[in-house]
């Protein structure tokens, strides 16, 4: 990908003297390191530069070849490309696959031209790149945003939408003062996708933390392991959860939005940040590309200058699961010194006694100071009033004073417009999230500590192999739950202790050896909804009972299907485990929570496989219910290695038989904290 | 409350020459209209106007009085007014009841002497009063700050913090155009509160929408009547609802945070927006003030510039309960005219196609024309890039085509910093919400949606009086749950089905009556967690398993207690319903989902008791749990109205018996769709 990135010679195909060709051709000059060659049959110079009437005219080797043609002419001038020996070609014309029909075959055409030269293909419709620090403006946007963008960004966004990487580009850096180092603008992303660009990104030295923008993810296994194996932190706002905004998804970058819950579910797996809105998507981007490691805890010291705010970033940073940290006795008599006696500092540390007797500035510098030193406090956010008085935030000096003692800051900054924008710049340039909101502040302070997991980093194991057992019936369709449960045993996976039963004596018998009470269930072929059929029959607590009902499930089924005796077990409570052969993710496992009202409010995690058990733990305590795992009320506590067991298995069976499509064990009851497959489904592809 | 807000004359003792005592006078006198007399025994003039010793010698009528003097002073300050005849005192200075148990003592005595006079006091320990359309500044905020607060706002603050009355409106007004009517810093709050404030406010003109940060309610219940009968929209950040911030706001403002979930649930009741920050509550309030009348319905047309934009626009309306408009095809083929024909429009409008044939101005103008006529939408969300390019919204004309249709509209815009800014003080003016950031955009038109519940309006009714039966236990302390489901009867709730037994033939003879399967339970004198001590039998189901449970239950209570039959109801789900009589609040009632789920993820809605029927189905819908009340997966639909009769009559019941201090009905068994209440214990005050 080096020759998008930093190709040492560019045709621009389509350079004019005016408008968006005009515009193109500039910001390409704007870098005196790649030479630039424009196309144009219309002109002999452009810019001062010689114009070419085509590539093959172009008397230099040509490394990288930038499109701004109208779209029916691209196949042609590709054809040039291929024939030149140009490694990339970057087509930021519309008029492709999201036009309709006409266009889709257009840009396959581009695809399959490109891929026989062996060339990538970058776009089409799209905005091309901008990388700041590198001064590269590969793109046709206005050339005064260029201008505005400030140079020293850590964060590199991949966008995939026009609008993103150039009045967005502008909105952040003149509204809030905010750099990024590079932009790529992926388009209809007919070759190089989200995944190139991305792993080109995490090998670039000057990115410290990607942000992407994603309508579509079709190389979402490849994306996921990407991101599995990331050093540097990562950020995704996936649009198009919605249906009608799938719908609006679909018809602009003709790609189909990926199941949303699997797509969020997999993007925490990986340890990826989520986002709502563009703005956040920057802020989280930015503060985790500027705080990359995780602090040591989660305990916050709040320096303000507001009691109120004090009091409010409490209720935030609780709600985010963080906590204010109790000052150690010394960092209290420390901040004391410069305290009127009338009122002894806490956490909040609201500062406005002490700055009336020291003015504002000491009394920040000493606070600093003091809880710097406190080994109870892993991060600092301070509230700055910017009225004017931005000097008396030493930001260089805190920094240094907070980074020495492996702490960072995080600042809320209030006040007029100007001094604000200063010191943004300033925070920026220091390398200090700095935000205008507090509940923002304390949003991208939670996602800084919330850190990357351990197991991440462990290299995720192979499916192991457990071949099928010999007496399967057919593989193909849905498995009653009696076959499931064999094959699910067969894989080590713990399930209720049943026996299908044809006659009345085998019932009776067959119930004295699992206990009373027994289930009685009817299985009819090819019907999954036993309950709402009738077909289930409980608290079976003695023969009269098993006798009469035996009898009349087997009147009820006419002599058809079979009929299955359970131990019945109480469960604590309920779970789903389940596995899903997903086109976009491949083998995936899914955790969720059980019952009618986790129905009404799903509480799932999800995983790909093959996984290990650290993977597995890590599901089980993204759940909500997880509060409920240690044992509460009473109950036992739930046995995580066993459930943990219980997914891998579930994941190493899927993903080493292709054949599976998917797997519902549910529900997995929890007995005494021992999780049990009570019911299940193996449905195989037809 | 008008000699604060509209005084004809005021002493501003503590004027000086220099720091906060000048900008205090200053700020004062920026208002022609009112006679100032700073008083002061060091001076004779000040700005140009006679300084008096003391208050008794100023030689005129003096209405109002701000005090920013040490606190000290203030109790012989306070008496020299009283006998002047000061109607009202507005404390700005600190160094009250927020220091500590002297400067509480110094309160008290302001207040005891104020009540004397029959004068009222504002603050102490606060900024004052802003009111900047009547261009009024009680306040010794910095006086550059008065300089650059827009004129045209229709939103009031009431506000307890001192940093949210200057560095915040300095900040609301530079950084976002953000206008405010009035912003009244109540401080303290000794005498003058919120409820006082918000009276004022909710009579005055100019006040469109109030918005209060709050972090103490003392006046709870009269706060909630205030915002029950309010013709306005109010919006409330409340903090110190943590652990942690409720102990600062302890220290902050002397005064004690109320029980966090029933205050959200309470102003959730009475119609008021709950925000999470300082912004937010701005955002909320000013699109309220500006749009007050909730649109006929969700559907919504999003105008885009960017396709991308459209679809996170799709996925963030419908997150919050809002639709995206079906066009009709009158609509698309209105829209059709401007659109290249491989692009037919939807919904988003994705306008760039056509704005690349028509440019920007003239395919925005021709989109409003076609949506705003179109009976399929009820608001318009407009995007806008402003790059220079702002004169092409022509927000006056789309406001008017829009309100002509009875529509309005929302505008997210997107671009340079001057732009925008000029922008959003266009919006300003024409009383259109324009926001900087998408996401803030959909959350305040979800906001205005929500509207106003007529229920609302209806005056509360008067508790019902009916009399307690003559044969009741001593009213004190915790009652078992006989006697209180005797009560709750009494009272016409439905209650399970059950009898007191003593014998073992009492207890056969009792459970053919109700039916078997039979519950059999141990009480014991002052125990409520009776399962807990293993005092309750399940799934008694015959003659002989109730002989074999009546024996070893008897046993286990060595004579103590008595033994309670009743039938056993299998409940499709579990609800709470409960009773409080608060410190803060008053009569409560409240209904919360049951079982253990809902105990980790409480799920609770409030209302002040007596309460009526509309105001109790309101509660149902509040639930998460509302959408298992239309009947899910083949339960029976709810009985609502059962329900919220049971309700009722609890408020009721509580409302007039003062002495019963909490009932807990738990739970209130939902079986076939019929409330039931299983358990219940009414605890009386001792």
């Amino acid at each position: 990908m080096e020759f998008f990135f930093d190709p040492s010679s560019i045709a621009v195909v389509g350079a004019s003297p005016e408008r968006t060709g005009n515009s193109l051709l500039f910001n390409a000059t704007l870098n005196q390191d790649v030479a630039i060659y424009p196309v144009n049959p219309k002109h002999a110079e452009l810019a001062g530069l010689p114009c070419y009437p085509s590539v093959s005219d172009i008397p230099h080797p040509v490394e990288m070849a930038i499109l701004l043609v109208p779209a029916r002419f691209t196949p042609r001038i590709l054809e040039e490309c291929a024939a030149k020996g140009v490694r990339g070609v970057m087509i930021q014309s519309a008029g492709f696959a999201e036009t309709g029909d006409e266009g889709r075959g257009l840009q396959e055409q581009c695809v399959a031209i490109a891929r026989r030269a062996g060339m990538r293909l970058w776009g089409p419709n799209c905005m091309g790149l901008v990388d700041v620090p590198g001064h590269k403006f590969f793109t046709f946007m206005t050339p005064s945003i260029t201008q505005v963008l400030p140079p020293n960004g850590t964060l590199s966004l991949v966008v995939q939408s026009g609008m993103l990487s150039a009045g967005f580009l502008a909105d952040l850096a003149t509204r809030r003062g905010i750099a990024v180092n590079k932009a790529c603008s992926i388009g209809n992303k007919c070759d190089v996708d989200e995944c190139d660009v991305l792993e080109y990104l995490l090998a670039d030295p000057s990115t410290k933390g990607v942000a992407l923008y994603l309508e579509s993810m079709p190389r979402g296994r490849r994306f996921m392991e990407l991101a599995e194996g990331a050093s540097k932190p990562l950020v995704v706002l996936k649009s198009g959860r919605s249906a009608s905004g799938a719908k609006a998804a679909l018809s602009h970058t003709a790609s189909l939005a990926g199941n949303a819950r699997l797509t969020q579910g997999l993007l925490q797996a990986m340890g990826v940040g989520t986002a709502r809105d563009f703005h956040q998507l920057v802020d989280l981007g930015r503060a985790l590309s500027m705080v990359p490691e995780a602090p040591q805890g989660k305990q916050v010291a709040v320096l303000t200058f507001s009691g109120g705010a004090g009091i409010l970033s409490c209720d935030l940073l609780e709600d985010k699961g963080l906590s204010m940290a109790e000052l150690s006795p010394e960092t209290l008599r420390d901040l004391g010194q410069v305290f009127p006696a009338w009122m002894p500092p806490g956490n909040p540390v609201d500062l406005w006694p002490a700055m009336e007797l020291h003015g504002p500035g000491p009394t920040l510098d000493h606070a600093v100071q003091a809880v710097s030193r406190d080994p109870n406090v892993d991060m600092v956010l301070i509230h700055a009033f910017l009225g004017g008085t931005q000097g008396e935030v030493n930001l260089a000096q805190y920094r240094q004073i907070l980074a020495y003692q492996g702490k960072s800051m995080f600042i809320w900054g209030l006040g007029l417009d100007q001094p604000v924008k200063q010191f943004e710049a300033q925070a920026q340039a220091q390398g200090v999230p700095a935000f205008g909101e507090l509940a923002r502040a304390v949003d991208c302070l939670a996602a800084v500590c919330q850190g990357r997991a351990d197991h991440l980093s462990a290299p995720r194991p192979e499916a192991s192999g457990n071949p099928l057992p010999s007496d399967l019936p057919p593989i193909r369709g849905v498995w009653d739950e009696y076959q499931s449960k064999r094959l699910l045993r067969a894989w080590g996976l713990p399930a209720v202790a049943e026996e299908v039963v044809s006659e009345q004596d085998q019932a009776l018998a067959a119930a004295e050896k699992l206990g009373w009470p027994v289930v009685l269930k009817g299985l009819m072929p090819g019907e999954v909804h036993k309950s709402e059929l009738g077909l289930v029959r409980l608290n079976l607590d003695g023969p009269a009972r098993l006798e009469q009902e035996f009898a009349r499930l087997s009147e009820a089924m006419g002599g058809q299907g079979a009929l299955l005796l359970q131990a019945q077990r109480k469960p604590d409570y309920e779970l789903i485990v389940g596995y899903v052969k997903d086109a976009q993710f491949g083998p995936c496992v899914m955790l969720g929570a059980g019952g009618v009202t986790a129905e009404l409010e799903p509480d799932v995690a999800f995983e790909m496989a093959p996984l290990d058990p650290p993977r597995a733990l890590a599901m089980l305590e993204r759940l909500r219910l997880a509060k409920r795992f240690a044992g509460f009320r009473g109950e036992a506590p739930l046995n995580r290695r066993a459930l943990a067991e219980l997914i891998c298995r579930l994941g190493d069976l899927g993903a080493s038989h292709p054949a599976i499509s998917q797997v519902d064990i549910n529900p997995v009851a929890v007995c005494q904290g021992e999780p049990l497959a009570l019911d299940a489904n193996i449905v195989w592809e037809t």
